[in-house]
């Protein structure tokens, strides 16, 4: 039995993703595991803020099929299944716990700057990652 | 080529190291990957820090001597060769950059307990791990 049976590789899309979708296929290939490919679209209304009351859905929308479709590529590209393709919405640290939990993974994959102080303790999905899961947490040092 | 060809196992020495070394061992069997085996002694003077000057010199070259003794005893038992053992004193972080660095490692496993807020913000080795390193780490979770 492999150590890891299932793990989970979270991705922005950023141009940054194949570095951390790479890593996350050769572990997947060489332990023998089902890789599942997540991305978290953020809510819109965390980023706007504003005080004008606006329907944000259509955008909303927007934004969830355009992850959609670049996960999609994603996965043709990497040879992950439709299955195994996950868009969620919400906070990237909270849905990746909730997700991780769910599909009982026990290796979650993130990409990590490696930043120090503030931005990192504020802002950084990896150190959330770590801060909560059940499972390992790999962070592949994005270059 | 492996992905991973030098890994880097970093441990304490209580009951909790074995379930980081299991998957340590594991995991680099799985990747084809050297091991290297490696404790850090925090020096006596940290913990101690009291106004009266005191020799902690032997008391000192006792700790990393029995860390030894540990280490070793480890190694036999997860079939880890002498070469690739490692004890230094110093900050644990600080301590596992330096080396990872100096022995070219491209993964870092180290434990981790999860711990949320404060605690582990000023004291995980995990975190501290994860921040600095320029290579991969692995945090594998404590049970």
């Amino acid at each position: 039995m492999s150590i890891y049976q299932k793990i989970l590789v979270a991705i922005d899309l950023t141009e940054e993703a194949p570095q951390v979708l790479n890593k996350a296929v050769e572990v997947s290939k060489a332990l023998g595991a089902q890789l599942i490919l997540a991305h978290v679209v953020e809510p819109v209304g965390y980023a706007y803020g504003g005080d004008i009351p606006m329907d944000l859905t259509e955008l909303q929308d927007q934004l969830d099929k355009a992850a959609k479709d670049q996960l999609s590529q994603y996965g043709d590209q990497y040879g992950v299944s439709k299955e195994n393709q996950v868009v969620t919405v919400g906070r990237p640290e909270s849905e990746i716990h909730r997700l991780s939990k769910e599909q009982d993974v026990d290796l979650v994959i993130v990409g990590s700057h490696g930043r120090k102080g503030f931005q990192l303790l504020l802002g950084s999905t990896a150190n959330g990652v770590l801060h909560g899961t059940v499972c390992d947490v790999l962070a592949v040092r994005i270059h």
